[in-house]
């Protein structure tokens, strides 16, 4: 297809995840250009670099450029609308319309407790850096309210703006899986009847599922 | 150190291992720029792009752009006299011109028949592509008269150039690694009690090791 799509990034990043489980969503062909620096035998930590889990992403296609996850995705699914999975950002403009409100939850409300917790409870531990245990109650708190919230809407829908899984959905997935691999993160998702079948249902998509395994292969944080 | 130095290529291509290796020796700090392009979940092989298990190497250094990976290594070797392994390319005139000639006796004898094994014996069976016998017996008879003469030299001497790892040494890993890798291409190496002994030293280079890790976690043909 030689669709000239470019992500630059690493797969660890949850903003270059977003991206790539949006890209998989698709079917669309890409490259993925990952840059490593090495001093001596060893590959500089990732995340010793970026301290901020949310990491960098950049995005082109053409003469375009673009660096902010979600507007990537929404790029993908209006340019190539009818490739892959084509309900991912709506068929109608109510349904777009409550996509768009959605990706706005989780990015103002949802995304800066949970990278806050993704980066205390995930990557703290593997860099040796000590836990701030009050930042870790504060965005608990913060994400907690989150989800009540989420939880009530989930006892309805089956998805966050409907019956089918869309970009509000996916959008959610990086930071929730980094978030459930500790205990205290986990039990945020367990606890919540409606959350945990959702993220358990959405978590099991084949585009999420090939994206956690690129991140296995690069941790970033371990290597 | 932010020496600017950027190697663009799979680990796995046998140019850019020889590139890499020069790199760890001479401990220098350096970005891998990698590009992997997937089409839907499934990331295309390598070798199924590249066919050729020389693969393709590119390096930059400010406005320097080389793609020859013995350049490559000389011009780093040059570049950096008095980082690392200062060894690597010779001390003195003699040395050196000693190291030059094995070089080019790795590019013009070595390798020619390696890389058809290296395709042949360690590639082919990967892809599913069936072996051709005629070509592995000819290469095969080939390499084996370039290796009466190495274990010769090396019944004198303990590496190639002299009582030094260096260049000449280095520049054979790469196919040689992928060549013992098979039951039938490892014969040609354990038959000959020199270049035994030489090879099995040389694959201990800790900067070596790095590299056989980096394949194995980015093995091209397997993903």
């Amino acid at each position: 297809m030689a669709s000239g799509l470019q992500v630059f990034g690493q797969p660890a990043s949850t903003d270059v995840a977003r991206v790539l489980t949006c890209l998989f969503e698709k079917n669309l062909e890409f490259d993925l250009v990952r840059i490593d620096t090495f001093k001596r035998q060893h590959k500089l930590p990732e995340f010793i670099r970026l301290r901020d889990p949310s990491g960098q992403v950049t995005f082109k296609h053409g003469d375009k450029t673009l660096v902010d996850p979600r507007a990537i995705c929404r790029y993908l699914c209006t340019q190539f609308p009818n490739q892959g999975n084509r309900n991912l950002y709506g068929t109608g403009s109510l349904e777009r319309a409550s996509i768009e409100q959605w990706l706005q939850a989780e990015a103002q409300s949802f995304n800066p407790p949970s990278s806050a917790l993704v980066f205390q409870l995930a990557f703290a531990p593997l860099l040796g850096i000590p836990q701030d245990h009050m930042a870790i109650a504060e965005n608990e708190r913060k994400l907690q309210q989150v989800l009540n919230v989420y939880d009530e809407i989930l006892s309805k829908n089956e998805y966050l703006a409907g019956d089918e899984f869309t970009l509000a959905d996916l959008s959610h997935l990086p930071d929730s899986q980094y978030i459930v691999s500790s205990e205290r993160g986990r039990k945020l998702f367990t606890s919540r009847r409606n959350v945990a079948r959702w993220f358990d249902q959405i978590s099991r998509r084949k585009a999420w599922e090939q994206v956690v395994k690129m991140q296995m292969e690069h941790p970033g944080a371990f290597e």
